[in-house]
């Protein structure tokens, strides 16, 4: 077997295979990278058994044939080479490799390919295209609301976001029961149904992978338990977590008694230098206290039913304030545009940092009602956009 | 106490103080910053046992007083707040320590000023000044050869830089027993005698805040166990290493049997490259193949005695390798002059590439001995410059 490739080339193909690089080595084949040449071109293959990805690049093929590889170190050497292209030798005699470039050589030893599980095209039942910039959106404005696997006390369920059909729309949707966040795309070409959930692991590696210049469409096709994406060059497979997703639309709150406009970027910077005093202890806790600039006797006189009906939108403020009795305090205050009554609420600042990172628009919007009750947060530039976070109950 | 100053004048002065910051809390209020705010000045000290450093900025001092604040804590909402001023104001009676900026406000809980160590000044026998550069350059060519002290294995002389004189110039010297590094500058004013050693680590801050754009003076005090430095607004104190450091002129070898010149450039790519294979193994191992382009005939008649007379320059290369029998190997060869006779020589890589990070000549000069006889590297810039490195012994 004997190839050459442009290095660059080469290197974008290993960074993209490598994400589905098993890490740790139960299984030493699946550490390996599986290079095919033929015909003018080089198949790279990377399968942890979670993740799948097949990607293709030009290559000068002398003498075809394939091999597997340290898939770390070959990205390493291939990195360290000083030339533009790179030459592949290999002699199944001594099972070596020889890698060079501009008369330095590396040499590594070629991994059993027949043990390598090749990754096969799913035939499926479904299949639709959506433009990858619609799926990156998707991904990150709803992924970071996934219950983190690491912890291992997550649902499967809920390490996953669900992807379904409503009114035509593709919708993205992830939770870890805490908070929840929802965003809406338009598909390449119509599809009734489906309802799948998709490992937020491969979908952020998916997002990686598919971020190109120029807009392409990605095509998904999926059977009862996988998953496959392909764009340009890659092709991706992915096993879908088992299991139904609850019927998310209970959690959002079937009335608003008190709306904020307020400015996204004064809001989030406020909650980022409060952030700091409500991490340094476990609990994260930040308090929001939504304050209308009313006229003294009206507070008096109104009652709670008066106020909900009362649709004035008042100048106001929201005061964010956190304690630490070990360590100190923080507060201030950011101006904001009220409807309906005052509200004190707290919550795990974490979640609200998570949600300001996503929004894109100069405000937005937060619907609440009394202080144990789920709060919901829209984006101005962004009306497919939900996100719904729970508050936490606080002592004061 | 009340006061007010610049924020990006109180944040480089935390930079600094903060450099002798406890890191663990055996004793909490080491972990504090000593603010005393007085006729116009903020004097703020960190102390933790073996650093000190005081330092100085401009205030407008309202109400003098001292106090103690978490360091970290200090420091994280000194860069949080949004204005161009802080201002501070102590209520001893709470003993809170509200920090504000444009509607930004941090409380922080005061420590005990009572319980902090103070800074003395030191009164010392010995006293000279250097130029910063100067004194930045002997450490940063030295101070890498000192033993970590973090394996908790090394003799606390070689956790040091020896610091002498001769002949009139400042000598530093630093060697975990594989490696020894020496460097000499020129004082800034003439000194007779000098025998220290100083931590490393102290030598490594200290590098971090004499380091300014504008050369500058450094006042060196010592007294038997201490040495300070007083540079602008800031004055540092450190204890020193007990022990008298070994003769490290012994290490030098008496005669050079093989001189290579070679491309500093050329030759750190060529390690850095090989040094991946290297360091997939412990011992780290990279192996240099010294070869003068000869003669045939030369080469089969001359005895050993007759190469070390030899003073011929003569074309050839250094064959640079390194082999890890799970992995693979990598090697390369790069052009050099040599004289004497050929070298097969090996070495931890990383003693290598230490080296040659400090190497600023566009060649360095080589002198080798027999193979497990020590190697001198020196910088073609820099004839103050000597590394002394012991090759390893290895199987082939």
């Amino acid at each position: 077997m004997k190839f050459s490739c442009v290095k660059e080339t080469l290197l974008s193909a290993l960074s993209i295979a490598i994400r589905a690089l098993a890490n740790k080595a139960n299984t030493p084949i699946l550490t390996g990278l599986y290079l095919k040449a033929k015909d003018g071109d080089l198949e790279i293959q990377a399968n942890n058994n979670e993740i799948g990805i097949v990607t293709h690049l030009e290559a000068d093929v002398e003498d075809q044939g394939e091999l597997v590889l340290p898939g770390k170190y070959l990205q390493e050497v291939t990195r360290r080479l000083p030339g533009e292209k790179v030459y592949f030798n290999f002699s199944p005699e001594n099972g070596i490799v020889s890698i060079t470039s501009e008369g330095v050589k590396f040499s590594l030893k070629n991994l059993n390919a027949s043990e390598f599980p090749l990754i096969n095209r799913l035939e499926g039942n479904t299949s639709f295209t959506i433009p990858n910039n619609s799926l990156i959106k998707l991904v990150k404005r709803t992924g970071y609301s996934c219950a983190g696997g690491d912890a291992g006390e997550a649902r499967p369920i809920f390490t996953g976001c669900f992807l379904t059909v409503e009114e035509g729309k593709i919708v993205m949707v992830a939770t870890n029961t805490h908070r929840l966040a929802v965003e809406r795309e338009q598909p390449g070409n119509p599809i009734e149904e489906l309802n799948l959930i998709i490992p937020v692991k491969v979908l952020n590696e998916l997002v990686g992978i598919i971020d190109s210049e120029v807009p392409v469409d990605v095509r998904i096709t999926c059977t009862e338990s996988k998953i496959s994406f392909e764009c340009e060059n890659t092709y991706i497979v992915s096993r879908l977590i088992e299991g139904k997703f609850p019927e998310y639309k209970r959690v959002f709150p079937k009335s608003i008694a008190t709306t904020a406009v307020i400015s996204s970027k004064e809001f989030a910077d406020a909650i980022n230098r409060i952030s700091f005093i409500a991490k340094t202890s476990n609990s994260n806790i930040i308090k929001l206290e939504f304050i209308a600039e009313r006229d003294p006797s009206e507070a008096l006189t109104n009652t709670d039913d008066e106020y909900e009906a009362d649709s004035t939108v008042r100048e106001g403020k929201v005061h964010i304030s956190s304690t630490n009795p070990e360590i100190g305090n923080a507060d201030e205050s950011v101006p904001l545009k009220l409807t309906g009554k005052d509200v004190n609420i707290s919550f795990n600042v974490n979640y609200l940092i998570d949600v300001m990172k996503v929004i894109e628009g100069d405000t937005c919007t937060l619907g609440l009602n009394k202080p144990l009750e789920p709060i919901v947060v829209q984006d101005s530039d962004d009306e497919e956009f939900t996100y719904i976070l729970t508050p936490v109950r606080t002592s004061n």
